[in-house]
């Protein structure tokens, strides 16, 4: 566990946002909640009225005595101060970090994992004192974040800071964003503004849909062609080593898992143009037509390319897991090929290709096997029947039968994560935040058990009509609607008081330089600088 | 009429955007269109294959001899360079700017006015010379645009523009974006940023509705109060008289007239927080409640703070003509005050409360003739069937009968520009800028005449959802598409040859730092440099 100093109630002038929502015909303005800006609520947070001011000029992050990460360990303060950049100092106030597991900075050279919840403390119990408490580096930094909302300013521009005790703890263990580079490139510095913001609102997954169809920015090194002829340009629009490690890199520091996916056998038009053989030729009658379709299932070449890529992929991403995609594969092809036609005879797979697509898949899977990662796989994998490892992790991405799906996955003893509520590349007019906010992920039926094995869930912006120049306030404060579905305790569930919170949680990123579209009509106290 | 030398289809190279149209299931890549990237598409084009190189070191902008416009007229060299950054050189290539009317630089004194239709042409016919003859500065800044969107690169990078004649002038007359600056305060770099964007479309009225029910942050020299109470802040969210002097000039410049919108009686509830008695008291029985409705029409203190206050606008915005708005009125709280349903009986207007409405209206209407301005109204005036000048502008927003509308609208009369299928703050997933485009402005029954009195329209972004973070992808391309049917020939309706070169025109307008979204997968050369 780990406690955090808690907010009290601003006060009017704190985040007086004129904002209403538009339940009744009468504009509400939008009120302080008491849990002031809080978000991700946490679980547990005991208010006061007592109140300290701080300055800029002394205020310290220390390590506790206790602490098992040694004076060394500058990333805590490092990160305070380059990530999130409101982090306030008083005369006497000392931030004091706790009891972090492992030697010195080991714990913070490592990867951020999935398995343990980080479960951080935070208490301003006396002046001049915030013990910060955590078992592991990635829970402090969770707590850092929840510190710097904490501080609010009062009437006169003073930063404040209430006597507050908070235990804290993620509800889920997954909590992911899926951006999608294929579709539209996504410059690095869109990247990197974006994780910036995940960890903000304390997801902990970068799924990076990083190719598809429309384009392979992956720089491979073992395979330079794939984005030689596969992205939209080879120079411009690529991924290179240097980049990729630069987006784990950052990701980490923030306490976020980087899964790559790459999406097979369908959505590969891309992977054909740098890659000779490796898709299916489709035919037009008795002839190739010059179109391709999924990678092609019948050829020893396609495993020993799939061998070497994985091999690379595994390596270039230190991630436990790789996302293995898996769905909305097309036979219209493979049923022109010949070939193909020959070999589901041989096979005696007889008209059925989804046979087909679980032979690929099952091949595939022993070989990404090999390389000691896990896989997650969207649910058509599952659904098709392909033996999978116990741990597997099943993404249920389809609407209309979710709850009967989570149902049938977890049933099936596997750990899953859900997306399908969660497209938000879907728009509408209106506050749609409340309909993602709405969903209770272990609504299906189930036993504990099953209910045990959804480990989280995903936010996905799907790249067909956005990029650089929209994605971000297309993404928030939407996703954050996501963010503290998957955080916080599931009975937080007032609508009322979300909006309130969330409302000053914008005006937060917004004054981070993070261009978070508003909720309704309504003012940040610092409005975004940029267009 | 003007000229300008016009666009052959560009190499494979120039905007080779892997976009798709999503028609069918098989994704198309955009072509490029025979018209390059023109937007909106001049009314006549003559188009030829042969190129000349430009280089950056002697381009020329100069008056021709015949030209009005004598040596001292640096206006159009300075905007050239100013505001499209793209204006290009060769060793040879001179623009021949042409033909203005009026002495020297006095057209460019003036204000941009919607009567005249500014015809411009421009010709590159034979090296080293391009001929741009306009009757007004404004058709030559439109030439220019024009002008600017012929130069295209090859796949060396060298840019080259083709041999081409252009005669060209807007279909109609006055083709306008309305931003709102109440719901969210819009910074001026917002505004500006938007304004620029306007001119590469040739957009000619900015709509500026700046006060409504949630601020008011006009600051008014008069009444000051009505800012200092009514404003989201007195200091930071307001319009100074210098801010809007900047956007009236900067408007200017560009060809754009700015029309502000002072919308009364409804929409108002922000100014009553600095004109005590202004709004009506709502009654709960018989006490006042402590809500206000609509302005107090029953009031002489009413018409007196009116005259004086449009007595400032009519000095501060030059243009001729003022935005009265007269939407929406909700009679509810004039129908609580025991003092109005008293009017009302003096008056002999029973229980129709749109004849109080009307009786507001006209009073203001006259009270704005004094001030020698024209003046706009929502078609809810018209409805209620006010008294109006013949010069007034009916503006029709009302979906459901707008056909219907507009017959009325102009079987009276009165001039008319249309909204209402152009309301950009509603979003829906996927290409709806198809939609605006699709929109014919004359479809309804009517004559001849009456077609005439139709003069443009507006797309209009309400501000509810839309702030700093997210107005100008929102807006931009999908303005696009209204911008090309108000200015292009009435055939102009190739879906698909729109496709290809407005994907052209988005990529044009992030490379000059707009972020315009995206219309479907693709890239641009440039990315958007922001996030």
């Amino acid at each position: 566990v780990f406690t955090v100093p808690e907010q009290s109630p601003g006060p009017a002038g704190d985040f007086p946002l004129k904002a209403s929502v538009p339940v009744t015909s009468v504009e509400l303005v939008a009120q302080s909640s008491r849990y002031g800006s809080l978000w991700p609520l946490p679980q547990k947070v005991q208010l006061s009225d007592v109140s300290f001011k701080l300055t800029t000029s002394s205020f310290r992050i220390v390590d506790a005595k206790e602490s098992s990460a040694g004076p060394s360990c500058k990333h805590l303060t490092f990160l305070n101060f380059s990530c999130h950049c409101v982090i306030f100092s008083t005369s006497t106030f000392v931030l004091w970090a706790t009891s972090f597991e492992g030697n010195e900075c080991d714990a913070f050279r490592d990867q951020p994992t999935r398995d343990k919840q980080h479960s951080p403390s935070l208490s301003v119990p006396v002046q001049p004192f915030a013990v910060l408490k955590a078992p592991k580096v990635w829970g402090a930094l969770h707590g850092l974040e929840t510190f710097s909302q904490l501080v609010y300013k009062d009437e006169f521009g003073t930063k404040n800071i209430n006597q507050t005790t908070i235990s804290d703890f993620p509800r889920f263990a997954h909590r992911g964003i899926l951006l999608d580079s294929s579709r539209h490139f996504l410059p690095i510095k869109v990247i990197l503004a974006n994780l910036e913001t995940m960890a903000m609102n304390k997801f902990n997954v970068f799924h990076w849909h990083i190719v598809d169809d429309q384009s392979f920015p992956y720089l491979s090194r073992t395979f330079p062609q794939l984005s030689q002829k596969g992205a939209y340009h080879p120079y411009t629009h690529v991924y290179t080593p240097a980049d990729v490690k630069m987006v784990i890199e950052f990701a980490r520091l923030r306490g976020i898992r980087v899964v790559p996916e790459y999406d097979t056998p369908g959505h590969t038009q891309s992977w054909g143009k740098g890659q000779a053989d490796l898709l299916t030729p489709c035919y037009a009658g008795s002839k190739p037509s010059g179109a391709f379709g999924p990678v092609n299932p019948i050829l020893n070449t396609t495993y020993d390319f799939m061998t070497q890529f994985f091999k690379e992929i595994s390596t270039v991403f230190p991630d436990a897991y790789i996302h293995l995609g898996g769905d909305e594969v097309d036979f219209t092809c493979w049923k022109s090929n010949p070939d193909i036609q020959k070999f589901m005879e041989q096979q005696g797979f007889g008209q059925d290709y989804s046979k087909l697509e679980s032979f690929y898949i099952q091949k595939l899977l022993n070989i990404v096997s090999t390389t000691n990662k896990g896989y997650m796989i969207w649910q058509e994998v599952f659904d098709n029947g392909v033996k999978l490892k116990p741990d597997t992790v099943v993404h249920v991405w389809i609407g209309g039968a979710t709850d009967e799906e989570m149902h049938k996955v977890t049933g099936a003893g596997y750990t899953t994560i859900l997306s399908a509520p969660w497209y938000l590349d879907y728009i509408s007019y209106g506050q749609d935040w409340q309909k993602y906010y709405k969903v209770e992920p272990l609504s299906f039926n189930g036993t504990e058990e099953q209910k045990k094995l959804v480990i989280g869930g995903e936010a996905c912006l799907w790249g067909e009509y956005v990029d650089a120049t929209n994605l971000t306030p297309r993404l928030w404060p939407r996703a954050s609607a996501v963010a503290e579905r998957l955080w916080s305790a599931k009975d937080v569930t007032d609508i009322s008081d979300a909006f309130n919170r969330l409302s000053a949680h914008r005006c937060r990123m917004v004054e981070r330089d993070i261009p978070a579209e508003p909720l309704f009509s309504s003012y940040c106290p610092h409005e975004y600088k940029g267009v």
